[in-house]
């Protein structure tokens, strides 16, 4: 059978890899996916690893969709959730490009904890409202996308949640987004930094608009900025939660 | 020890409850939650329900959170994840709003599988560039609130995932949201209905935003409207993968 899962494997720690996930491991022999993610679920299969770089998803899709082509077991694994700036799209991508019978594979994705939850997990609730999930990374899209989007969801009052905010090919995009965002949100906007959630070195910083500095991210950090209505809770350890409440009063 | 967990326990099955999830339901003798997710989470553990009706919700996050001042093991249970239109938000609201104790107790949020993640994983990969989560219920935001987010998402060309799309109590909002995102987007903008995910009356419609209708949802109902570049990959048994490309090449 030319099974092929696609599986999110979480955020981080395996304490949020679901049951799904964890059965589906168990039943294929290759895994396809980006070296780290594979290490991290190596323990919990029999299977043989594919590693490849962090790049060129669509050649690691093919791949996986050549091999449950001829023997089926595959998967192909994604951080987080697959179908969030994951490996889900690539996959459709090279079955829309790719041979016809790659077309009649049985795919099943299983969905994942993506990182913004996490993210909102440790910091209260500061999803608590609409948001917008973008990627900061302009590999595939102009900047000009980047802005417009970014602009649309500040003037719709929208949490805003970014990925791949920063690395070290792109260092100069968060300080530009953040400088787009301040011209149409006011300075006293919550920022938070969640950085390497469910992990050993998890930390998060809580800032605003006006203070926050785009070298507060690296590669592992999600970003969040609130909305209007976003603040916080002091707590008696001198922390605050951040959270969105669930009402607003007006347009 | 005065702890409160406020759990997501996932969008249906127990096959996306997370581990960490089961092992919190494991630790604590009192759960709050609406019945009907109380009902599913029952069987993993020792722990009294306290089960509440679907409605407010600060009023069960303050029964919950005078519990855990008493006597800690407490949990407060969301369908999905806690901070995606759950317990969290009410939870610090209900912090914000109660004695000053209440801001001690030791609160952990364990994040989970939210529907639309679950949803898109059914669908293919419609998430697969910026989207926007939004409720579409006015019962805390006037209607001018919501009509202001969906034209700035669709003007940012973002996939919108609607929650709450529509219920018995308000059963015209949807079609209202549509008439207006046809004011904005082409009419061969892709619709996906995804009713009771991961249920076994689980059920997927695809339609476009020229013939889609409001009726096609109910309470247990998934609405994502794609970006302009959203589209379908036609399978060999007539059904279709719905996914949006990593790519796009124009503002």
């Amino acid at each position: 059978m030319s099974r092929l899962y696609v599986i999110g494997i979480g955020p981080g720690s395996l304490d949020l890899l679901t049951p799904e996930a964890r059965e589906a491991l168990g039943a294929v022999t290759h895994v396809y996916g980006y070296g780290p993610y594979l290490s991290r679920i190596q323990p919990l299969g029999a299977f043989t690893c594919h590693a490849s770089d962090n790049g060129d998803e669509v050649a690691r899709a093919r791949q996986a969709l050549a091999a449950a082509e001829n023997k089926g077991g595959v998967a192909l694994i994604s951080g987080g959730d697959a179908g969030v700036f994951g490996m889900a799209s690539a996959l459709f991508e090279a079955m829309e490009t790719g041979p016809a019978a790659w077309r009649a594979v049985d795919v099943k994705i299983v969905p994942g904890v993506t990182a913004v939850l996490a993210a909102a997990s440790r910091l209260g609730a500061p999803l608590g409202n609409d948001f917008v999930i973008m990627s900061l990374s302009d590999n595939l899209k102009p900047w000009a996308v980047i802005e417009k989007r970014l602009i649309a969801a500040a003037q719709g009052d929208f949490v805003i949640a970014l990925y791949n905010a920063r690395s070290r090919a792109r260092p100069d995009q968060l300080a530009n987004a953040f400088d787009c965002l301040r011209t149409i949100l006011p300075p006293e906007t919550e920022v938070a930094f969640a950085h390497h959630v469910t992990r050993p070195d998890e930390r998060l910083e809580l800032s605003t608009l006006a203070d926050c500095e785009a070298q507060q991210a690296d590669m592992a950090t999600l970003v969040l900025i609130g909305a209007r209505s976003t603040r916080r809770v002091a707590r008696p350890d001198g922390k605050a939660w951040l959270y969105t409440p669930r009402s607003v009063s007006e347009a």
